[in-house]
């Protein structure tokens, strides 16, 4: 048998690669050979942001979302309405919200959704939270949730919660996302677009 | 204006990972999501692994292939056979050979073709080193190089530096690939595989 031309430290590092969701053994294997033809520069400065990102950064003692200090950038600016809360699974949902630009309010990050089947039920969810912080000021929450089953049973659920409080609970909007040919899009997304049909041109 | 909801570590790390080969700025901000929910221990050793890698991996002294010491492992093993080297473009195709486990010579990594529109002459590649080790006991040269233009223009170039040797210079066979369908192989590989083509049962 002839021994194998194994250097273990690429190896390592393609398995490492390997681990990261949404690359398969033979992209993380170009990855490799790119790193290591890469400038040692460059290759430090990837390794270093990886591990102080992860290192740094810390749910925000507010709102759960990514924050560097105690609290996030959104929670720690005082021109955001404070009366007025959002609420996500996650925090890449803050990033798209943000991206925006036009959204004044603040955040709650829960974390997923409620889902009896993989044990996380409201305890793991970071909810408790956010019930504190409508019976402290919060005026508006919206649910800005995924429209698969869970996030519609985490929705009730954050309703049936604060239906006995003065805030005032909305959802997003559902309908034909914009840029859509009729054809394409499914029944379901096309029942809600007919039952949430606007007036236009209102009449006297 | 409202301040940008950014982090800047996560910025960071998004910028460094789309700065890699085939991870768009989409896919950069979903593995850097993934980093801070993984667990620190996942993050460090990834982190590690990345700089280790470039680091302890350098060229081979004898063929170019990645090593991490001064020989690769192929050159370091005594029971290949040392009359017999393959000319291949990347460290990648080392491995891949590699993973064959038939061949039994050793490797020539060249670190590219000539591409002299690119700026990449005999000068520019790991090419001197071939013909000093062709000088010192290699019996067969066999040219394992893409068959683009600048792979057939750099084995014409070998074998035109060999030809007053003593070395015999072989190329891999060209033909159809395995299981492919006549109907979807291309015109230069069917016109290839007809001159190439080979007598079964041979007569008396």
């Amino acid at each position: 048998m002839l021994s194998p031309a194994r250097s273990s430290l690429l190896e390592t590092l393609v398995d490492r690669l390997a681990g990261l969701p949404s690359i398969g053994r033979k992209s993380a294997q170009r990855l490799a050979h790119y790193v290591l033809a890469a400038p040692v520069e460059e290759v430090e400065a990837l390794s270093r942001a990886l591990i102080e990102a992860r290192r740094g950064i810390r749910p925000c003692a507010v709102c759960g979302n990514h924050a560097e200090a105690e609290r996030c950038s959104v929670c720690g600016n005082p021109r955001r309405d404070a009366t007025l809360v959002c609420v996500v699974e996650r925090p890449s949902d803050v990033a798209a919200f943000e991206k925006l630009g036009t959204y004044r309010g603040l955040y709650h990050v829960l974390g997923g959704t409620l889902s009896p089947l993989d044990g996380i039920g409201p305890a793991e969810l970071n909810l408790s939270s956010l019930f504190a912080r409508c019976a402290d000021g919060v005026e508006e929450v919206i649910l800005a949730l995924g429209t698969h089953a869970d996030g519609e049973a985490t929705a009730t659920y954050i309703v049936q919660r604060l239906r006995d409080t003065p805030v005032r609970v909305t959802r997003l909007a559902r309908g034909l996302p914009a840029g859509s040919d009729l054809e394409f899009v499914d029944e379901l997304t096309m029942k809600r677009a007919l039952e949430g049909r606007v007036e236009l041109g209102a009449k006297a």
